[in-house]
Order: C-alpha cells, then sequence, then structure tokens
C-alpha cells in the first residue's frame, strides 16, 4: 500500500472536490482519495505507486491543475 | 413573460452554477436561468413572476444562499 499527497490547484468547492476524487479514484490501483479543501490536499493510497503523469492526467480531466 | 434577477451567494465555480441553474431551471413556468458567477446574479427568464419563497427553495437546495 502506498500513500501520496499532491497539491491541486483550483478547487473552490464541494462539487470540486468530488470530481477531483471520481478521476483520481478511477486511476488503476487506487484504494482512497481524500481531499482537503482548504489546503487543495490531495492524499491518494494505492496498491502499488502511481506514475505522476497518470495522476497529473486524471486532475486535468477534472478540470484543476497538479502543482506539487 | 417575466425577467427576474437575483443575488445568490456562495457560488465559486462552474459546478455550483450548474447546481443553481438546473434547481431554478425546474420551477414551473421557468424557460431560462443565466448566471454571472462574478457578481453571483440569476437571471431568471418565467411564464410568470415567481414566488420569490420558490425561488429561495431552490437555491437553499443547491446550496448557496439567495441574498437578494
Amino acid at each position: 500500500m502506498t500513500v501520496a499527497t499532491y497539491t491541486v490547484e483550483g478547487m473552490t468547492c464541494a462539487h470540486c472536490v468530488g470530481a477531483v476524487k471520481e478521476e483520481v479514484g478511477e486511476l488503476t490501483g487506487v484504494n482512497s482519495v481524500e481531499v482537503d479543501l482548504g489546503a487543495g490536499a490531495v492524499k491518494v493510497t494505492s496498491e502499488q505507486p502511481l506514475a505522476r503523469d497518470a495522476v497529473e492526467a486524471a486532475v486535468t480531466e477534472a478540470g484543476y491543475r497538479l502543482v506539487a
């Protein structure tokens, strides 16, 4: 099990959180996605380490920007 | 045809706009709902004047607050 925390820019409300959780949650091997809206923190628990490109693509697909 | 403009607090993104448009758009007699996110302005065109309570209930249902 791997836990990684990313910083996402642009999330402003619960709908934004839902969109990010949905897209990142669809990545292969992801068990859970927790979001701290105020901090822009997205904590992802997955079976194996995720490719950053894959996470970035999911965040972009949701309409936001992965910044760290 | 009646046009009325309301002020709604709390909308921060396109998802918020969509939620308000959906709920207000479901009120009987409503033809169109336009939202100016920056101004918090919701312009409603309807067959007959709407009861303010009904508009307020729809905005509340969407998760936001009618302030004017």
